[in-house]
């Protein structure tokens, strides 16, 4: 079965590997893998992250990109609603490297798995030419939302705020020193793990963290639902410090975070009649803003609006 | 609690890092993590695979590259007793490369899970500047098999035959074109998965696979139990041409084989009364042989004797 994925140089290499395995590689393209064990599912995935291409060690400390590395995957685990049990990391080092600072990239992966309940369960350590972290996060889960569930008549919604950590990387990119708002933003996303869990327990039909940024992700929903999402971008929650960013750099404020990858934000889709005293509570229980952004059609692709005027926009690529 | 592991500069980081997670990072240093579920165990390991590192894309091609990635993680499960479920393969690829060469290395993945059961359930795909390839494997087990269970009296044994992997390695190094038998032995490795079950099943007190060299793994379970391994290399049973390619490089034919990484073979304990009988039995089912090449005292660290006499060895180490 080709996986149901946007477009995408990455997502095209996907879908021939899936075709080459055929049923030896039978649900390739999704948030996790399941694997059914005592009447409900472990949850498996796994997140590659390398130095030059998701982070620069001139930019954070080795806690920091631990602990990015480790919240990409943990996100995967809170767009299926699951609980983590831990992580698994793999570390490869520049043989020079004096091994504090793999110690120190070690306490920021334990942090942020502990920040959501989660251990360090095992790894294991290579020499390498370049920094490179692939975390594997293990989580349970009774019933897994997956991306293909969402139907005609649901909305859309996002939680948080987006385009933070976007502001932060092209803060840096311009060699700046971001304000630390938006350092924070981009160094220390959180995973939204108790946001997935809330989210699946009042009806979430389908789910994905905007890990490549809203415009590609919701490309994948749709893709997996096989319906149409139409989003109108002048509704995103952006987060503190995006609009001056995105003036600084001319460009529009809602466009520019719906093409920021690394928010690790949700985008969920709910029934019509999930109600609006569910909002505020989520937004209690959660701390932060749960935001409907639009509606899913019968058709199939994602129609980004902006002031109800149709925009093309393209997802993050790191093959691009 | 610091892992019990032998010595080594790749070990002194896992020592390190298990010291400052603490409980954050329980269990560090075995073959496998473990996790309940269901009233048996969940069995996951990781395995990195760096080119320039654990091979070299001149010598082999992407599919035995790929199946060499894969059944050094799947040997994690061979050498706790575990069934394969599947691999999530993370990969990183220079930017360059035509996506060919992507689905030939999946292939050579998916061959290898598919060799002990297994399926490829997901992973990663990033851009990197070396090739990269971290898999990690899940499968089941009712009681797993550890490092630390072996005890005074018990035999120490070894499946297969030793030092083929190193002796192709050898031969490639030294710019030569090895011997279709060598190149075998150092491309396509075997998980020993149904011995590993096999061997569970028939009363094993600790096993190991040997992924880094019998001198130095043999350390590892010696330190988990808290024992001495007094093992007679003369004995260890010799692979197919490590005999003539030891005495190319003027090695002894033992020593060459025991500090020869990525046999994949297990190094297993078993208590005094291990019949002969089960020798043939495994053999059999198995189809490789099954070798007493030692004994389990009181004491500490692997003692290791050729021909009766105390020799020092290393094992492989990536950090060297």
């Amino acid at each position: 079965v080709t996986p149901r994925l946007g477009s995408g140089l990455e997502f095209d290499t996907i879908r021939r590997i899936a075709e080459a395995l055929g049923s030896r590689a039978p649900d390739l393209g999704d948030d996790c893998a399941f694997i059914e064990s005592g009447g409900e599912f472990m949850a498996i995935s796994t997140d590659l992250s390398v130095d030059g291409v998701h982070f620069q060690r001139a930019w954070l400390n080795p806690a920091e990109i631990g602990w990015r590395a480790a919240t990409a995957a943990l996100s995967d685990l809170a767009a299926v609603g699951a609980r983590p049990i831990g992580v698994l990391a793999s570390l490869g080092v520049p043989g020079e490297t004096a091994n504090d600072y793999v110690v120190a990239l070690m306490e920021g992966v334990a942090a942020a798995a502990g920040a959501v309940g989660g251990k360090v369960l095992g790894g294991d350590l290579s020499r390498s030419p370049v920094w490179t972290i692939d975390v594997t996060v293990i989580g349970r889960v009774a019933v897994p939302i997956r991306r293909g569930g969402a139907a005609a008549g649901d909305g859309i919604w996002v939680t948080g705020r987006l385009g933070g950590a976007r502001a932060g990387l092209e803060s840096f990119r311009a060699g700046q020193t971001p304000p630390p708002y938006l350092r924070e933003a981009f160094a220390h996303p959180e995973a939204r793990v108790q946001a997935g869990q809330w989210l699946a327990r009042h009806g979430a039909t389908a789910m994905i963290d905007l890990s490549d940024g809203l415009a590609g992700d919701a490309r994948h929903l749709a893709a997996a639902s096989q319906v149409a999402l139409e989003i109108e971008l002048g509704r995103l929650p952006l987060g503190l410090g995006v609009q001056e960013t995105a003036a600084h750099f001319q460009e529009d404020p809602h466009l520019f975070a719906a093409t920021g990858g690394e928010d690790y934000e949700l985008l969920v889709t709910l029934p019509s009649d999930f109600e609006i005293e569910h909002v505020t509570r989520f937004e209690r229980e959660a701390g932060i803003p749960l935001t409907c952004i639009g509606a899913v059609m019968a058709g199939e692709g994602a129609r980004l609006l902006l002031g109800g005027h149709d925009v093309t926009l393209s997802g993050f690529d790191h093959f691009r």
